[in-house]
């Protein structure tokens, strides 16, 4: 049976759902390139590199701007496990599956956590969460930036105001908008932002870039406790409660990360090479201009689904620009359309979670894949399958038209 | 600033220290393959080809057999964490800077850790393991099969009976061993065992193989907590103490690799190709055919050293075959020593940790780099080097004449 396990060889998908969608060419060659000592010098520096490069995608002068070696949920854990030490409170900003997420990785580092929610398809407004930290007093706020389960944007300009006013530090998940949406964790006044590379930075899920300002690293570093194997005289313990987890304790990671190079874990070469490249690439095409190009794809793939007669799910304002979802019409079958998408047109739509599972599909038009002929593609596959599966209200050729109109709008606008 | 970083393009080192080592090229050119949605059937029959492949590396028919998303760590704290709940008593088999990393994680999760040790350069005896076992009583004993920190491999024969009699689970860190050490998890009857790929296998660090036995398997899943967000009518929640992460909870990563497929993090796709690959170049050589390469390697290097009057640190009846440790002489310096190596010789060599740090080098001869001409060119520039340095009593040529002797000997045996 071993013998039968050939060379790898996957099929040529165009992955538009949620993420992972394909990795831009560029970050592929990247991560081809052979690996060095974790402590080499040209190591070191690469490492600094992608501190210097994150920043901006960030939208942050902070210095502790790195990598955690994992998924996007290994920067989310990674961040939880480290602000917040058992017992504490924390308020959770919930708006969709990622906000339950966040609940749910808080409550195994021992919070005590209460939620303010949204239904599926809203945000929370800033004044329900003010009044929140207000009646609750938590340490920490944490919310998802872009839900995909709900594909919402929460808004927030003005969150770190109002934690920073309530004496709390604040966490944003922003896996899902990273490179695609603006991060300003500087103008927002947030503490801690994570994201992952497989989404709109058009890398491979596996590297999850974090900053982390000067207070939160600042209660981060009280609980500072060096492994017995590596103690060395020039860095101190901290008196803060140990964090919890060893290979997410940011206080090693920063070390590790800082001219102290402390080890820690054998950094992933590979990743970081690749999640390099995903800054350079995006950088090199310019901040301002890839949010212009996924907003431009989001409305589009928009504009598409309701010319052809379908509805968009979800309150219109605060939509993500990189992933949209849509009703199943009635009498559809989601999942077949979604197998003959992938069959017979070699692209992959994406279904649904939780309340919406069944109910809706989600159109991801992501970093690479978030171009003007992949957004057309989509939809004109989308026509011909719905019609194949009986769906046959569609004016022919109306969703490709009416994308390639809004487009072009936007690209005007 | 930004506008220098520039492409990747890292000077070409010959990475012969305890790891990362260089990777297999076919490695690389696995991992530049495009991505595949994460319940894609084309990914997910990868997946289980990672599962079937990777059995024989761990030498064990278990079912729960697959990849952790992080560094070679991620593996550890994951096995910990989902076997161990807060207040178990866990033995600790500690002989050198990663045994220190078990208990210190393990202090983490909250277990009462008591150790059996053995000095650096030694291994524990089974007796004294026994012995320890029966008059700790713990739930669960932890050992590092082979610890780079001080070359040693510790004999683990027999350490699942004397556990299974015991009734604790057993756990062994197998990340330095894995692909040049046989691994024998059924032979030995230990129940989880985890590893790398940066060093034996060749590939980047950022993927953790794991296995875990039926009765490791059976005490996780009664810890198994699903996502409120992810909850389905078909998988039941266990009686047990919640696990303490999310990331590393090991019920839901295997019920994200059984056929549930019940989603968890997005899996690490262009890692998990190059751990297929490392798996692929690994059984195509033929396991017994690597672990003869290593020990001729290993063989090679000491008999180099010694031929060049220098002194093999740790007893030589546990070294491992994949890294070596030598004593730098005394008046030489030894970080200008490993500087010359990698700035004359593009080769890097291992400095040490904790009571070794200053007292010896390690030179790995790992995965790609377990070859007869690495091993040579490497010992023929630590002689050129070492004289350069004022050790001068080296015989010319004698290192890498008493290692190509070693080699073709152990060719023959």
């Amino acid at each position: 049976m071993l013998e039968q396990i050939g060379e790898i060889d996957p099929p040529q998908r165009l992955l538009m759902g949620p993420g992972p969608v394909n990795a831009h060419p560029r970050v592929l060659r990247a991560m081809s390139a052979d690996l060095l000592g974790q402590f080499d010098p040209e190591m070191t520096a690469y490492m600094n590199e992608v501190m210097a490069l994150y920043r901006p995608i960030f939208g942050t002068e902070n210095r502790w701007t790195f990598l955690v070696d994992g998924t996007a949920r290994a920067g989310i854990e990674a961040a939880l496990v480290s602000l917040v030490a058992p017992g504490e409170r924390v308020l959770v900003v919930n708006f969709g599956r990622f906000g339950l997420l966040l609940t749910e990785i808080l409550e195994r580092v021992g919070a005590v956590v209460e939620t303010v929610d949204a239904p599926w398809g809203e945000v929370v407004p800033l004044e329900a969460i003010a009044a929140a930290v207000e009646r609750f007093g938590p340490k920490v706020v944490a919310t998802v930036h872009g839900d995909t389960s709900t594909t919402m944007a929460q808004p927030l300009d003005g969150l770190g105001d109002l934690c920073r006013r309530a004496g709390a530090l604040s966490y944003v998940d922003a896996t899902a908008t990273i490179g695609g949406m603006e991060i300003a964790a500087d103008r927002w006044g947030v503490d801690v932002v994570t994201g992952g590379l497989q989404k709109c930075l058009g890398g491979p899920s596996g590297s999850a870039p974090i900053t982390v300002s000067a207070a939160a690293a600042e209660r981060i570093f009280s609980r500072r406790h060096v492994e017995h194997g590596i103690r060395r005289d020039d860095i101190d313990d901290g008196l803060g409660v140990r964090i919890g987890s060893n290979y997410f304790d940011l206080a090693m990671i920063m070390d590790y990360w800082s001219e102290k190079r402390l080890n820690h874990h054998t950094e992933a070469t590979t990743m970081l090479y690749g999640a390099r490249e995903c800054a350079r690439v995006l950088l090199g095409e310019g901040l301002e201009a890839c949010f212009r190009r996924h907003a431009a794809a989001g409305r589009a793939v928009a504009a598409g689904i309701r010319a052809m007669g379908l509805t968009v799910f979800g309150d219109d304002r605060y939509r993500m620009t990189n992933v949209t979802a849509l009703y199943i019409p009635d009498g559809i079958d989601g999942e077949a359309v979604r197998r003959r998408m992938r069959e017979d047109f070699e692209i992959e739509i994406g279904t649904a979670f939780g309340p919406l599972a069944g109910k809706v599909w989600r159109i991801g038009a992501m970093g690479y894949n978030a171009r003007k002929h992949k957004v057309l593609i989509t939809l004109g596959a989308l026509e011909a399958v719905l019609r194949a599966e009986g769906f046959s209200s569609i004016p022919p050729g109306a969703g490709v038209a009416a994308a390639l109109a809004a487009w072009t709008d936007s690209a005007t606008a």
